[in-house]
């Protein structure tokens, strides 16, 4: 395992058994384009689940060769959705991708006990972020997922998180759970229950990782913002995730690592038996590439 | 009026007839340090409120020359913010600056009646940001003083915002209120009033300023990402203030622009009669600086 510091140590770090990944309604171009370059560079090595006749299509407009691909034609987007989660089920694939099929959709099929990929007690989305102003990565959870997480839900946020970056190498990663000082003030629920994080993850209730909060963006990224508050923290200036108390302030960072700081992105959706790639539209293709790779460590 | 669209305009912009800034406290070594580029650059003339000595003595520490600066000796930190206060009332300073008093304090005596300082319903924090990535500046509010601005809230804080553009030159600002994407959805409070206040600037109830929401920060930033989603805005992509739901959404925005985003920032506290500078210690120079010309303007 090598450490990931760039994006590029992301992209040389899976391993090169091309593990499969099943493709749910892989009718779709942005999908199958995104795809191309990860199946180039043997990263992975994918099942397209769908219409065959409608991925062909959509193969040749991508300019994505299908000939050493395997394609499963079904009746449905509904019937794509079913065979490619048994195919994971089945352990003939090892990651699943969202193709052209709603989301909330995907992701009810993906919980359904039938196929017994349950296994987290919530999913969420940990994105990944390779800002040029950091040498080293940091997540930023949950910017897609879940609306306003809940205490309970916090944790399952963070278990996941720590899953993915332990997959990484990240032996005992360091969360900071924001807000916007380092003061627990009654009046503001994200530092009561950042506060309450930090004391789970002391005790033990909550493992593998360092929890503190609340505690400010600054003073997560910056040692030297930690020095001038005369802020001493296991996780100022080197945490590892982000935690944000709701969707709209995770989005907020999200899209501002992308837009202004042209942070590089892998994202994946994690908390089934294997990590779900389930990118939008308006990720580019660089995105998308990275999640795949993401996927696949 | 010259267009601001770099931190150097800022500077350059002011009328260099040196308005009066009155200096609460002024004993505070940061303060009086950041004061002195203002100084040199002959933005501000300040006049300094507190003990004397202690402001001799300062100044000595932070390498400014008092020989032209007016020092008011008070007993008491309180007198220095009376006294303060009563200069902006009687109009022999025109702006306001707090030294080393609690924040909260200062702002409270700014409120009180007497002074007859008081202008907006709220006083809000506005942060001017000039991001590298964009070819303009953007106000991110409220960062700092409001926790969970209520709707009517949220419009002070719009009207704010506005009230500092329009000193800028910016006649007719352009304001995205955030969410996590552009749908309303009843389970995202900050979605429900982005829409509300939406309404209310087209049918005139917020005037003086076009509004649009929920939007999410991509499609505020840039018009790729809304051609990419499909979006039609008047504000899409040409943003000129990041309404907030929160203080930690907007606190976390605030941080990302400078620690990640490394943008050059001018913050001041708006709705009183005059700009009211409020410097933090976690404030580079800079940035105490261009807030100084800020409130100049």
């Amino acid at each position: 395992m090598i450490k990931i510091a760039t994006s590029e140590d992301l992209l040389n770090s899976t391993d090169k058994k091309q593990k499969k990944i099943a493709v749910a309604v892989a009718e779709d171009l942005e999908v199958l384009s995104g795809l191309k370059e990860a199946i180039a560079k043997q990263i992975v090595s994918p099942v397209l689940f769908g219409n065959e006749q409608k991925i062909r299509e959509v193969a040749k407009l991508a300019e994505l060769s299908l000939d050493n691909i395997e394609v499963r034609d079904t009746a449905s987007s509904d019937e794509a959705v079913r065979n490619a989660l048994l195919s994971v089920k089945d352990g003939q694939t090892q990651m699943l991708m969202k193709g052209g099929v709603n989301t909330a959709l995907f992701l009810k099929a993906v919980l359904d006990k039938q196929y017994g990929l349950r296994k987290s007690s919530l999913l969420s989305h940990v994105a990944l972020f390779f800002p040029p102003s950091l040498s080293r990565p940091v997540v930023v959870t949950d910017a897609a997922l879940n609306l306003q997480p809940s205490l309970e839900e916090k944790i399952a946020l963070i278990n996941n998180a720590v899953a993915v970056l332990k997959r990484l190498g990240i032996e005992t990663p360091k969360v900071a759970v924001l807000a916007h000082n380092e003061v627990v003030s009654a009046k503001v629920l994200a530092s009561v229950e950042a506060a309450k994080l930090k004391e789970m993850a002391a005790s033990g209730e909550i493992k593998g990782c360092i929890v503190d909060g609340p505690i400010a963006l600054d003073c997560a990224l910056s040692i030297e913002a930690c020095r001038h508050k005369g802020l001493e923290s296991p996780v100022g200036g080197c945490a590892d995730i982000l935690l944000c108390p709701d969707i709209v302030s995770a989005n907020i960072l999200y899209k501002s690592m992308v837009f202004l700081a042209h942070a590089n992105c892998a994202a994946i959706v994690e908390g089934a038996t294997v990590p779900l790639v389930v990118a939008s539209r308006a990720e580019d293709a660089r995105t998308k590439l990275l999640s795949v790779a993401l996927a696949a460590i």
